[in-house]
């Protein structure tokens, strides 16, 4: 997997051992970053919102059992006072790009943070956010392109792969892609990951189930285990 | 000033005289709401964030003193947790409308909450976050069009004035217009202002300082006691 | 009428008994501008494309009979050389905006122009293409704003109603609305049409049917005699 | 070279010996498509407009001399009478996209047309705009993906690299990049074209100049020889 950082894992999960099959299933593939939503945001109210902290014991439990490193997204202060030391990477959604009181509080840990760009941010913008993390002393910030909002109703976003030149020549974070949320589809996800890695990105972050068909959310975009090792083969 | 809502004040203030002289003289044309930002939510962080607590109180001992009812954004859950109850309207700025733990939040409280417009959000998602507050109990919601993300330069955002017959027509909420935000310039705030109450908004949320020049934040958009006489004539 | 230049009629017409009796509805009100495409821009080639050279003469027809001026859309040089001077005003489309060769040929005649904005373009972008025309000879170009793409998906487009004080603050053209496209739902209509006027707009372009749900085109967004009736009122 | 077809020149030139010069480079590397626009659409009219016919010879005598296929923006129905049997590719540009009439004679033709995606247009109406193409009898269409508008300023559009899989699954289209037009930055371009190439694209057009910095037009985003030949080594 050489230099490049991949984050995979499904989009959220239901239960302990729909979430230990899957992480499993990437150990073997050399995956040391697992990622699974616990507190969701979702646009609905009447979406599933995640197991929240009963989902969050689980990880932490999945981490101890197979040590695998856990990135979970946080959505409250409160979230992050109680589990931001004991998670491996910070995840910061898009809805809370410009949460500055959320991000004042990550600044505050000392565990990486990934800052995904919020859905029709600038790239200033979005250097601002993480401007808000650092100050506060918490310089270990990943910025994660995860598609931009467009007219194009085919696709749910559209991914911004400029923004790996852009974020290499412009500043010193690292940057990863995120084509699963961007495309919306399965079948886009390998060919957009291949094109991040063309274009040089530090890493992928991939929403994969052993049995997409089942996921509790964005089923239509998450790829089989099958796929991806397709894109990892691109690494070796 | 008959049935529409009027919400004016300054965008945010620096002492308490420049807040009570605004507010005086708000109150002797009949505006009985004053906006004015204490927690700011500044895209950079070298930008005024606001006098925060401190501001607070003064916004509090204006209310006492003027009897004015007092309507200021508050950014996170211990916020509302200790003033939710206090002030008289609950501003959601426009970067919060995805917090949905901050509006489940402002749902416990019994104050009205005015909801801003996502920088560029579609109906249904303004209106799937209204509902994440209405679950939680509090149905007392006013929706705030403050202008979308666009590509013209020439304006901060365009005002969206179509919202206000689609809310009218397919949900019981209230809806105010902020022409201020909208388009960054105060020559435009008196035309767009009256187009708002022509198509038939419920109020207007003014960005007003007696001496514009001096404003902290946002002064190429705030507009005078002589510009507010003009729209309030509207009114009559 | 007053001083405001009221344009209506049906966004196209199959028949000219239909076009006949939607003008004489329209002209007993006062109305002296009628629109009605027969070159019609529609996305799809399965859609009605206009009659063409035959719904041409039938306007030509019109005007002479019941004296009203006519302002349809041309999207060809060759249209432009053929009917330019025998029509009131040239319509050019939206999706014409940036096509130079069109805008300088209709810049060589002396009909006035009635230049739309394209779906995604900045007020400088649209100013340059009235600049076109004017390099040309032709200097009365009226602008019309017809909506602008957005996110928003409940409405075909957004109306972008600043562009009325943007275009008289800073420019000496004059500027007519047309709230029927920009909503694409005929409830829209009436408020926009006052929320424009209110805004201090020159004129309005309006979708008017006598049987709207009979429109070849646009049924959804066309209003009716009575609407056009509330409308009109206001410009007493 | 391969399978890909590379299409590489100046945007536009101003003399006969700077194209040719140019050229000549491109073919000593193997390169047969030359691009170089000499009607040029551009935003305001005091830009430089291209040498329009004068230059239109120049690039039919480079063809004869040089051997190599020219690929020009064509951009009225008057060019395509013309020209549009005497070059090889008709480009048809990102502002003409919309333009029916223009589209409906290049479908007349029988030379392969290259058309280009217009600034905000959905995959939908870019697919209707071939099919205007396609029903007059030219099917030989090949689609390019030149970037989108998004809020973005800090890039001049934002590619859309997912058009890559999207055209492939869906339509049975070739589909070109155009990694130039979309960033507006030359240290952009190469890991861009190669984001293209691992995405599966069928070719490439690539704004070229011996002297990026001597260009007439687009300087910012024109690559060198060098840099060039970094991109066509993937291709080996």
């Amino acid at each position: 997997m050489k230099d490049k950082m991949i984050i995979a894992g499904p989009c959220t999960f239901g239960t302990y051992e729909e979430l230990f099959k899957i992480a499993k299933e990437l150990k073997k593939r050399g995956i040391t970053y697992l990622r699974a939503g616990t507190f969701k945001m979702r646009t609905s109210p009447d979406s599933f919102q995640g197991l929240r902290e009963e989902g969050m014991e689980m990880l932490l439990k999945i981490k101890k059992e197979l040590g695998m490193k856990i990135v979970p997204e946080l959505t409250s202060i409160e979230q992050v006072k109680k589990y931001g030391e004991q998670i491996d990477i910070i995840q910061i959604g898009t809805r809370n790009m410009y949460n500055y009181e959320l991000l004042k509080e990550v600044g505050k840990c000392k565990t990486p943070v990934l800052l995904k760009r919020a859905f029709s941010a600038t790239y200033k913008e979005w250097l601002s956010a993480a401007e808000y993390i650092k100050r506060e002393g918490n310089k270990n910030i990943i910025l994660c392109e995860r598609g931009i909002r467009t007219f194009e109703t085919e696709t749910r976003n559209t991914l911004d792969l400029q923004a790996i030149p852009y974020i290499h020549n412009n500043t010193d974070y690292k940057i990863v892609i995120d084509p699963s949320h961007a495309s919306g589809h399965a079948y886009m996800v390998e060919p957009m990951a291949k094109a991040s890695l063309a274009a040089g990105c530090d890493g992928l972050l991939l929403e994969v189930h052993t049995h997409p068909e089942q996921s509790l959310c964005d089923k239509d975009e998450t790829i089989d285990m099958k796929t991806l090792d397709c894109i990892l083969k691109e690494l070796d």
